[in-house]
Order: C-alpha cells, then structure tokens, then sequence
C-alpha cells in the first residue's frame, strides 16, 4: 500500500482461503495480461478462461503460465466441461485440462441437466486429481429454485469433494441468484447461509451493484466472481472501504462520530 | 484451434463472403491494435474506424498499416463520409481514402437525407473504385422504416454496386432494425430476408443479446458488425456454440439426446 | 488533426481554461497509461485517479509522472481525500499530496457532511497550497437539493478559491445533477447557469448521452468529467461535430441548407 490508512478492513495474504476474487479472461492479450498481472494480481485469486474461449486462444499455454507464475489459481469455464460431457469426451477433457498443466476444475451443469447424484459423482472423480469449483443454479433468466434445494445441492457437492461451490450469475449477472433486473434474491442468499459457511461459496458478482450488496451484506471477504479484468482495483477499493458505497461500512464507531453520513 | 471439438458449426476460412465479422475501431492506440490483431485477427474481416474518429487519430496510417497486414479490411465510418458529403467535398474524400491506401468505402445516409437515386448514384460511382458498403436505416430511436421500403433500397443498393448492405444499429444498438430497447424488429428482419440475400446483409449488432438472436435466427455465418474489440472472441464462442446462449443451437440430434437442457 | 474539414467549432488549445475533459483512471497498468497518453493527451486536460485506487496501485508515482510529462494535470479522488478527513489525518494528506509531486487537490463532500463554512475554510486552506477543484452534490440517489442551494454553494466553494467547482454524478453517472435513470435535471442546470460561469463548472458526464446532452445545450467547450480512457476520443468526436449525435450542432446554416436532416 501507498500509505497507511487506519481503520481499514482486514483482508488477509495470499493464497487465502476467504476473501477470494475470481476475474473472468474473455480472450485478453498476452500483454494485456501481462498489464491485468502488473496491477491486481495481489488482489486476485483466481482466473478463470471464460466459457468456450480456450478453445480459440491461440495463446492459451502461455496466458497459463503466466497467470500460474504470478500465483494466480486458473481454470476452465464449466461451459466448456459440459460441451465435452455432453459429447461423452470427459476423458478427453481431462486430458486437456493435464497437458495445459491445470490443478483446477469447474463441474458445472448450467446447460444441461446432469441427475445430482451423477454430479456428485463427477465431482468427487475429479477431486481425486483436481481442485473442484462446482457451480449450483440456472444460466436461464426467471428460473427459481428453490432455497432448500440450493443449500442440499451445495451441501452435497461440498462433501462430494468441491472446494468451493459457485452460486451463478453468468457473466452478465441476472439468472440465478439475482432477479432479471440484477438484484439480489435475499432471502434466498440468506437461506444458503443458515446452512452453508460463507467461505465454502463464491458468489458471480459481475455487476458493482451486486459486489456492494454482498460485501455490505457479508463483509469485506465475501468471496466474489465473475469480475471482468480491469475491475478487480474498482472491487478492492469497495471491499476496503475506500469508495464511496461502502465508506462507512468498516469504520469503527468513534470514526464514524467524526462526520455525519452524507444521505 | 486449442483441442478438436466435434460438432461444431461449419466456419469458412478468410477471405470468406459470409460469416463475416466487423469491428468498431473507436480510437485504439498502436499497442491495442497489436494486442487486438494477435488474439482476434483470424475471427475478424473487417475493421471501421468508428464515426469521426479518423479525424483526429494521430496515428491512422500506422493503424490502418497494421491491420492490413493482417488481412483486415479497414474502411472509415459512414459519419465521415457524410460530413464531407454535406460540406460539398466528395472529392476530397475520395482523395483522403486514396491517400490513406485503402480499397474499402461506406456511404451511409444517417444523419443527412440524401435522395434514394442520389445515394444510388454514389455507390455506382464509388463501387468503379472501391468496395462500397452502404448503410440502410436511421440513426434516431423510434423512426421506423417500412419493411417494403428496407427491402426496395437494399436490393437497388446491391444492384448499384454495393458489395454488402449494412442494416443499421449505430454503436449504442438501440435504433434502426432494434426497438429503443435494443430488441430486434423480428418481423422487418424476416420480411428483408424474404428478399434480399442473407450473405449480402451485414448487420449491425452491438450487444450480446443481438448476436445471440442473429446467430440462433440464421446461423453461425450470419454477418455481424459494430463489434468491440474486445467482443470479437466471445461472439466467435456464440458463432461456435462454445457459449451457455448457443449451447445447443449447432448440436445434432444424437448429441443432444445425451442430456436433457437446462430451461 | 488528420486532414482539414471546414466548419468545425473552435476548440481552444491546451494548457486552456475551458473545453476541458477529465479522464478516470481506475486502476490503469504504466502500458494502459502509455496507451491513453499516445492517442488521448491532446484531448484530456485532467486525469482524476478515482476514488480510493490510490491506495492500491503499485505503481502510482510513476503513473503520475507519465501524465505529469504529458502534460495532464493529475489528482487523487475525492473519497480518498474524505477518507483522510473522517480519520482527522489532513496533515498527513496534504503531506501525500505533496510527496507525490501533485499540484491539485479536489475538497468533496460526497461522503460525508462537512458544514458549508468549514468546507469552504479547507477550499481557502488548501487554495494557498494548491489547486482545488471541489465538488457539489450527493453521491446518493435520489437526493434533490434545491438549485438556489447548489447556486450558493458553488459560488461561496468559487469565493473561497476553487478553480472549478464540480457538479457530482458519481462513477456511474445517476445522481446528483442526473435522475436515477441517467437523464440531466435541466432546470436545476439552468438555474445554476443563470448565476455561475460555465466556464466555472466541470459537469461529471459518464454516460454518452450525458456529453451529448451538455455538448448541445452548452457548446463543444463544456467542461466534462468522469470520461472512461477509452471514451475520450469518442467524446471529442461529439465535441467536434463529427459524430452522428452531434453532426448538424456546429454546422452554419448555408451548410445544412445542402441536405436535409435525418429525424
């Protein structure tokens, strides 16, 4: 940091175990990268290659080793695990995901319908060589699922063997767990947590609306994804409480005393 | 491509005739035409330096350099061309694409009125010298254009001279062939293709949501234009059916019978 | 400039006091800065590093002296200033400021209420040191104060020794002198015109349709904040009367009498 400002939230070193920013590349440049690593890889976590894109990348290796070289966890888009699962070419997919160097894995079922137990199953397979992202809900808008079906699919997977469970938004962020308009479903949101820690799950969070209702809501280490490249610095500020959405959130109350709250 | 994939949709290498994508230059530095060009150059056709912006890029020619060498044809914005055509100096800008060494014109009528045989007039002339595109619609929200009309001035556009005819959106996507809210006049879309080739049609689509409509309607090598730079990947991965949107569009029956689809 | 295009409306030369366009950096990487500066510079005269990145970036001092050798004058956001101020740390702001070679501050009260006079004692504090531009308005939605109100304020804010006084529309560009839905209050515009001179004034315009709306009431030297790096370029294309929205504003009347304007 540039200097010391007291009163800030804690947000603990990398590689962390909470608190994580997952940035979705779309197809960025070697030197894009190389600039994206430059200035926010000691704020980012993890990378994923969004959907289907690593199959026209034509710097896919090296994008890879470049983000892997500056501690940066980088995986496949699960669109890109289920179009091969649904051309039965999941030992296909594997292979690729080996002889790209990857330790990461997304199992998601956001395009097609995978039975539970099968996901589970799948799952734990991969956990066996890989760590899991296993993504829970609907890529369609306007389609509910029901908050006790969410947490027992979370809980599941959890104990199938995934790391974290993602709650999607896709990357426009309005399916799932957010309404047509972007807004969060809160009482669904809370439902999941009475029964899943908050640190098991990252939430798709690509619109700044969305990144401030969660960190209001869950603190500055909510884990948060989908969050395009140039705005992960745009994200830190909110999560540490140097932006005006959440300038008051972190201040003790005696700072707070200091100045009323512009409203 | 990274890995084979089987399925996907037939995509004809370049120099094609259909398929086509166009990318809006708004002002890119060398660098970023360096970056675009390394990742993107294969999935793109061609290249509009955006509106006016030629005028005050001060490093045109090296751009225009560039992407030619990369086998992109480049052309200035249909504003440009009416802003010397408004001023009475045609000549001046036949001049000025000359002195820039490129072989690509758009004549538009957008912002100024110019008489249907007038406009036709212009393309002949400039199609002895050029490949012309022409522009067919308005750039205000809410103008509509019988679907009779469209058809009429596309097709003597195409006889004057026009290599493809350009269905207009402007950047913002929210005019011309799109309702203020950026939905496609499906009915206008269909009565045009009733009678106009599909390939000599290149349509403006700036949002995501108008590409998937387009590609789902007509196709993979449906012609796309007013694309960012950065969109170009992403909308291949549409194009492919390697995106959650398109998952589904170009798989065959047996394929599809593997898994239900999520709805 | 690129070629010459007569009727094009004076724009002045920079170091210049109006007509002025103040970028955003959020967060930008030295090559992104490069970038900017080799294509955008002639067109930028202000870089504001926005809210509180400059807490975050690891390479600040550099990005400021490659604006300041560019002659961009560059400044740390308001938040962060209100940021210092909530803690009782102005000392050790000023002390920032000055370390980092800034000639410029900005005294906001986006955030947190500070009482006129005290706002316009720290103006009058700082002016001696600095230049200030300060800022009126609320960064929360939906907040209207009355125009007599922001007339008073900004001509006590001019009194005391700002520069220019800033109308607040934040990031996004939807409060302050905007609507929750993006749209200018054109009468608490006006009224605030009837008593302070534009030149006075920086309008945070985010949105394009934002500049077009100033660039056609105001002229092509209103001065305008908030501008995305990569949409100073477009922007002075507006200002220029080389895009469509604007392609008849600056237009003499024997021009536009050659053809009629598209409606």
């Amino acid at each position: 940091m540039n200097f010391h400002l007291p009163f800030l939230p804690f947000r603990p070193a990398k590689p962390r175990n909470k608190g994580l920013t997952m940035m979705m590349d779309k197809g960025l440049s070697i030197r894009q990268v190389e600039d994206f690593i430059s200035v926010s890889a000691e704020y980012t976590d993890l990378v994923k290659m969004g959907f289907g894109t690593s199959l026209l990348s034509n710097n896919l290796k090296e994008k890879i080793k470049l983000y892997q070289a500056a501690n940066l966890k980088v995986y496949l888009g699960g669109t890109l695990f289920e179009a091969f699962l649904v051309r039965g070419m999941l030992d296909k997919y594997i292979e690729l995901v080996n002889g790209l160097g990857l330790d990461t894995v997304e199992v998601s079922d956001g395009c097609i319908v995978i039975g539970h137990n099968k996901k589970c199953d799948l799952i734990s397979q991969l956990a066996s060589q890989f760590t899991v992202l296993s993504e829970v809900g609907s890529k369609e808008a306007g389609i509910i699922i029901h908050p006790t079906r969410w947490k027992n699919m979370m809980e599941a997977e959890l104990s199938a063997g995934s790391w974290k469970v993602i709650a999607e938004a896709r990357e426009s962020g309005n399916v799932g767990i957010y309404r047509p308009n972007g807004t969060a479903h809160v009482s669904l949101v809370n439902k999941i947590l009475d029964k899943i820690p908050q640190d098991s799950i990252l939430w798709e969070a690509p619109q700044k609306s969305q990144q401030v209702w969660f960190i209001k809501q869950l603190g500055a280490n909510v884990n948060l994804g989908n969050i395009g490249y140039e705005e992960v610095i745009p994200l830190e500020t909110l999560r540490q409480g140097v932006r005006g959405d959440t300038f008051f959130t972190f201040l003790p109350d005696e700072v707070k005393a200091n100045f009323a709250q512009q409203s």
